[in-house]
């Protein structure tokens, strides 16, 4: 018998994404069978004293300052990046080189080109390489994509999908990274909009083709951070201010591969809507609906059922035949949203022991960041339908 | 003491929205306190055994089957229209010159041009005129209004309006009036179109000013409907085809007046709707959303409210205090579908007992009429956004 | 061919009641083939200012001040009494010996005494009669009575039935009569308790046989009404005080003849509750819930489906083949409380027309009063669970 | 400055309750600042070859197969006791003699006998003792009773709460533990009763003084598990059959110390209700509902808004300001079922560092436990209602 292996972690970033990654690390092994050990063998970060601090309280084994430094440690498998955008490319390319696996955070990069490199880099490296959609992870919605490739739901007709938050509407609002370009790469588009094309185009099984957008900045200057936050997701506002230069809210219409046509809007300015990734889809047999805010359930109705019976059922998501589920509690005891990310762990894990590719891959995150481009374009030429290239 | 005057009714068409109207014009007095009497005189349709049946079943006193001749009856003050798009521009226009009041059934019209006309034909007219935009009249529709208009929201960020059925999903369904670009004028845009985008407009009280659109046809031939079903809206299919002539679904971008931006969406292929007419406004204060399926509640969303308590919340519009309801029943004992046309024909006979012109108007009716014109040429145009002439 | 026989009407009372039974009267036939014409003959009250001009504004044709001379009266073939509970015994003894048929408003009587005069007195009369539990025409608790009916969902092991409501949470909301032990006969218990006890037997098919029970008055002296208000539901408060002499909340345990167990309250101090008539029941099979609030949709859970699959579904019984529904709108158009009356009136006539005895009988509702009784017994001997004499 | 404690805790049992306290003690320092390091130095089963797996894949560095060798041990600081009830008192005494701090599953015992004997010992205990009602630590749950204790509610009238699953409608479902008198105590009444008890109690502030009940067993016979399936949850079932020794389902009304009634419900053959743990209070100046299947919303109704705008809120209970969030995610990204753990291990660990006795102590077990025997004992005479001994 073959021995166990152990795969031995690195993570760069301890923010907000390092947290929920790290309790993944943590978790996956406890509750699922996993095929390797994992180790959580460093933290990477740029300040030492933070890094330092993070790895004792994330329960890191050790850390490190510099990435560069990280990627050349021999006792190190998997590189995870839950770094911004800016900084993806560069980390992730490097440790593909360096024969790593990597694990990285969403959008996969700011531009088209930097994530053309990656997935170049990807497609000849010898590790493994997946991007983090984790929503992809909700039991719910691994289940929607069974039913809709099962065929329960027919020909596929309608997406409507938004991603609400609210998190942006007071003016005062601080100038955060989140809203410059140079690193957040767009605004609600990147960071939101990325989640809900992902998660149409894999409900689907169909790319988009094309999109017609509207992109809009509600506030289009905001104080900038008080001196001491530095690049915090929140924090306090400062007296001077700056320019937003991403979009508040981004809005478009799209047409699918495969006959399919889709709503999508993207916003942090929907007072009320803390989290709330919604996505609805409609074929000629049947249809679905979800929303994070309440990611246990799954809305489900089938157009075979006797019209005097039928009715979208609420599938609380939650049995041992749903995926993921049997590793968790007993139905109706719900899970929450970092699970997603111990769902994620598990697959990437159960990948790289399988010599599977994991999925989502770099040239998904590639093709998701070709749609969010395209979205750009049409919003800059007045909203015309854009072709998304490589689109099939 | 001024004697209490009475209106003598005469109405064109007897099917669906007939049988509503005959209900409001036969109940709106019995609730609430009228300045004057409903007399409902005559029925005006086509065939004349249909007719006299539909008149006895319906309450009316005689029956017509010429709407010229029922114009000329002296005993004649309101007509109603009742009748499919494409006759209403003579019948109204007519009745107008003839110093009837008139009542129209939505859209308007099915061309701008025909819209233009009517309206022209109101401007001048002594008699009075509405469009029957009949959901302005659900009390919580009512109640958002009045909300927005108080500043409860604040500013305006986001509208998101849908109005989803699914009668046509079945691509054997027969090519029934609705499916002909000569009678109905467009498909789901001017069926559904239109009423969201008239709420949308009313809710804000600002106009559309641009739409970037993406029409679609997912069914292209149908079979014609059997011989003796002729412009039913249902009914059993023949054999032979024919093709369809207009959108089975519309997708929109809006640009509004005052700085908001929304997102539309009219389908009669979402499987499990029945009758989701939803609309959700966003602004910097707070949310509302509506959906029409529970057409008694109003989600009302106030940012001003603490964050530990804040939520949305579900105001059944069922209080004395709310618009309408003071003449119903006590709370929580809802109202159905044909209140809005009750509600919509105590509106209009409080408004020609006072001389104030009622709304929505003609003008009104033509406005939405060019949103929708200018959702075509922007489908038309690949979806490049297109101004509304006229809005401000 | 036999002529068309029309049904004459006299009603009795013309407060919220007498409202909504005149608007059924009105419509009945307007949306359903009836085998009789309908004619609202006379109505009767006390005062005649009153009901003249009540008359005049329901549409009744004539009046009269004494129900004794209503009965009296050759035009009159049916008697429907909209009194409070007090007077109903002796109208509708009288109205059934003189030939007429009664249809009476719940609760059947105010004691089990009177009721059984009442049921003796239906049983050997020649006309008809009925009780007025309208909630058994929800069109979506009719398509639960159905689903039941069929065995979808096996052997009933649970009910769980509520009516909330809030109107009399503010401690100087006067002594109104429903308030009065002389009048109302109890207070939550008859006036909503009667609602749930009668329709989870419906729903059921069984008979409660013991009961165990809670009552409790919250609130034990209120202000009298300020004189000028009569005996009116709600209406100004005097200065004066006097004693609440029924209950302000009614629990109790339930055993069912068939083995089902049951657990019911009613109250009108569940602040926020207008009108939550909410019933579920479990079996071995599937389960079902609604909510009168929502009163349009069904929740039907079916066990026989596929774990992965199973779930509420949201039933919006507005489809044609939902009981009623087929006179009404397309699916999704809603309709609202009054319907239960209109609904209610149409299957009078029809059982009239036919011959056929009309259900609930009054020995329903004798039934329902002996339950209600049996909850009053074990109430006052401390809870012990109490049997209801005739249970079968 | 004073070294950092380590509380070194052993824990007894690694079924389902052992997997999610083991999660807890794993995560609670990972997210929230605690006064102590935890370590998990032992786990404890009677079956050496399964326990030594257990304590492997949970993360335990050691294990016993007899709890009195762990009492024993000097390295060991806290007991956790997650085994079956009838075995509760033995453990938690020895372990509370032992100097050691107890965390104790509920039901805190199998009868009044066995809790008021673990009461005393805890009270001359130097440990500190808790028993483990973890849906106090729902935060929704923690913040509606932050509103009661702020007087939101004003004057608590009514108090309604179910427990609802649907895992026993199977009647082939085995004779697991917890249908065996001997080993559960009691059935559903005890499994799922004590926790909506304590948690009524909890949000009141309010004692229950006396109930009135109705037990009933639907299934009297089942199968007796698979001879390899020993005492698990569920497993397979074998050909000899037995008697169900418990009830399935528990009614009864209550009656509480500061005036308020309520009424309760806990079965586990609700079919479709997974784990409906439901509680609605209703004041005289607001209301709030709960149910745990959205464990992360509390519904909120303040009377003291305009009429016109009230109405049941949905809070969405993930703020930063909602008790326990402030450690986990931002807002509208959910938690689960095993967070509870978490909370309650925090909870009990901050205690112990403090020196204030945790809540809810074993005091507090004792008198859920003293309602449970007086449901029993009210249900055996029929239903009267029957005083719970020491409330106040």
């Amino acid at each position: 018998m073959a021995p166990r292996r152990t795969l031995r972690v690195g993570m760069v970033g301890y923010a907000f994404m390092g947290a929920a990654h790290s309790h993944a690390w943590r978790t996956a092994g406890r509750f699922f069978d996993l095929p390797s050990g994992i180790e959580m063998t460093a933290l990477c970060g740029r300040s030492e004293p933070q890094v330092r601090q993070a790895a004792a309280r994330l329960g890191w084994s050790s850390h490190e300052t510099d990435w560069r430094a990280l990627i050349e440690r021999d006792d190190i498998d998997v590189v995870d990046i839950c770094t911004p955008g800016d900084s993806h490319a560069g980390i992730a390319i490097a440790a593909l080189e360096a024969g790593k696996h990597v694990l990285c955070e969403k959008p996969l990069a700011n531009s088209v080109a930097e994530a053309e490199a990656m997935a170049a880099s990807a497609e000849k490296a010898t590790g493994h390489s997946m991007v983090g959609f984790n929503y992809r992870r909700v039991p719910a919605l691994a289940l929607a994509r069974r039913l809709i490739g099962q065929g329960r739901l027919g020909e596929i007709r309608h997406v409507r999908a938004q991603y609400l938050q609210d998190w942006l509407t007071d003016p005062l609002f601080p100038l955060v990274w989140r809203l410059r370009r140079e690193n957040a790469g767009s605004g609600a588009l990147g960071d939101l909009g990325a989640h809900i094309v992902d998660l149409a185009q894999y409900l689907l099984g169909q790319h988009i083709e094309s999109v017609g957008a509207l992109l809009k900045t509600f506030v289009a200057e905001r104080p900038l951070p008080a001196a001491s936050s530095g690049l915090s997701a929140a924090g306090a506002a400062g007296t001077d201010r700056g320019r937003v230069t991403v979009d508040d809210a981004a809005l478009f219409t799209a047409r699918f591969t495969g006959g399919a046509i889709g709503i999508f809007e993207a916003t942090r300015f929907a007072s009320g809507r803390k989290n709330a990734m919604r996505v609805e889809v409609n074929g000629a047999r049947g249809s679905l609906a979800f929303d994070f805010e309440s990611m246990n359930e799954l809305a489900f109705y089938d157009a075979a059922e006797d019209p005097d019976q039928a009715g979208f059922r609420r599938i609380l998501a939650t049995e041992p035949g749903h995926p993921y589920m049997d590793a968790w509690w007993p139905p109706g005891h719900i899970i929450g949203y970092e699970h997603t990310f111990t769902h994620e762990v598990r697959d990437f894990v159960m990948a790289v022991a399988s010599g599977e590719a994991p999925s989502p891959s770099f040239a998904d995150g590639l093709q998701v960041q070709r749609v969010l481009a395209a979205v750009e374009a049409s919003a800059h030429a007045n909203g015309v339908q854009v072709p998304v290239p490589g689109s099939v």
